[in-house]
């Protein structure tokens, strides 16, 4: 018989680069225990995003935040929406260019994920903040 | 018990720019009357994206559309694909650099959005097109 | 009553460039035998995207390929994961850059694609590769 479930889950960031955060999904996942269905995830914010990526090499998040910093950089004389500073609206522009939603399929117990894959929550601004990611799963 | 519904909404662009259509969506959900479930919005078209982004600021939108501008340039030389003018491949572009899908849980009744998470049409072409978008609700 | 079903497929690339295998997808489907739900595809690998696009102009495609080589050079001096070669970071950055997850809505036993959209594998890396796609299906 199909059901579902979901949580908020609450993570710290001490400012910008990515947080992998794969063990949390996963604890609350075991608990919840299903075998088979969709985990979905949803971060409540304009300013970070949701991200698979490479979970061995960490010259590869490195890599990412350079990329991204020459690609948007920060107090770009053409933002207008600068009111929280010189990264407020380049974090608004990763958003854009990457994602706020995820979509995981779980079978036999486990989420389909490649092995060299995590999840991670990429956090554009400067300053630490707390972001809120809800998970949501169905299946059985 | 697990239940879905789904509807398709007709949404009349004026041309390049970003349109809140949050309003729309939660109309058709208030009529579904679920409580918790998943809901999934998918774009048929390849030349206009799905965005969740700030709602407050218009600031926000006015430096995104400026930055893709910049970005991805109308007339860019380097394209071939222009049979329908200087914009048409910049809009293909713009639609693969963000996204036709969204997956937002619902919780308690209400949409998992952020306080200024707004659901965004993001029109990529110069004229004014209608734009289809499949909304599917499944949960109980 | 509402049921789910899943899948892995197996794809085969010739190296960098955009897979069309919509196909695929669609035969799976027609023997879940399902006439309302939601598709999910996950694409298990992190140098390597799922992306939905134009399918009738080749050139499209091409042009998609130009402008992300122009955008994420192969062989940029500025990254240090160059272990797998010129090719290597800027398959992650280009992944990061569009998904590795798309949800599509299933109506009337067809998928809710518009006329144009095609489903691709974009292959990042210059050689050949094996892709696993995770298809999750769920509705009645």
């Amino acid at each position: 018989m199909l059901r579902q479930s979901s949580h908020e889950l609450s993570l710290a960031t001490r400012g910008r680069g990515l947080y992998d955060f794969t063990a949390e999904v996963e604890a609350w996942l075991a608990r919840q225990n299903f075998s088979d269905g969709l985990l979905t995830l949803h971060l409540k914010h304009t300013s970070a995003s949701l991200l698979i990526q490479e979970n061995a090499d960490p010259d590869v998040r490195a890599d990412l935040e350079r990329f991204f910093k020459r690609l948007v950089p920060d107090g770009d004389p053409q933002f207008e929406h600068t009111c929280e500073g010189a990264d407020d609206m380049p974090a608004h522009v990763r958003t854009a260019l990457t994602a706020v939603n995820l979509s995981i399929p779980l079978r036999d117990g486990h989420l389909t994920l490649g092995t060299w894959q995590g999840i991670y929550l990429w956090e554009h601004r400067n300053v630490p903040h707390t972001r809120k990611v809800v998970l949501h799963l169905i299946g059985e």
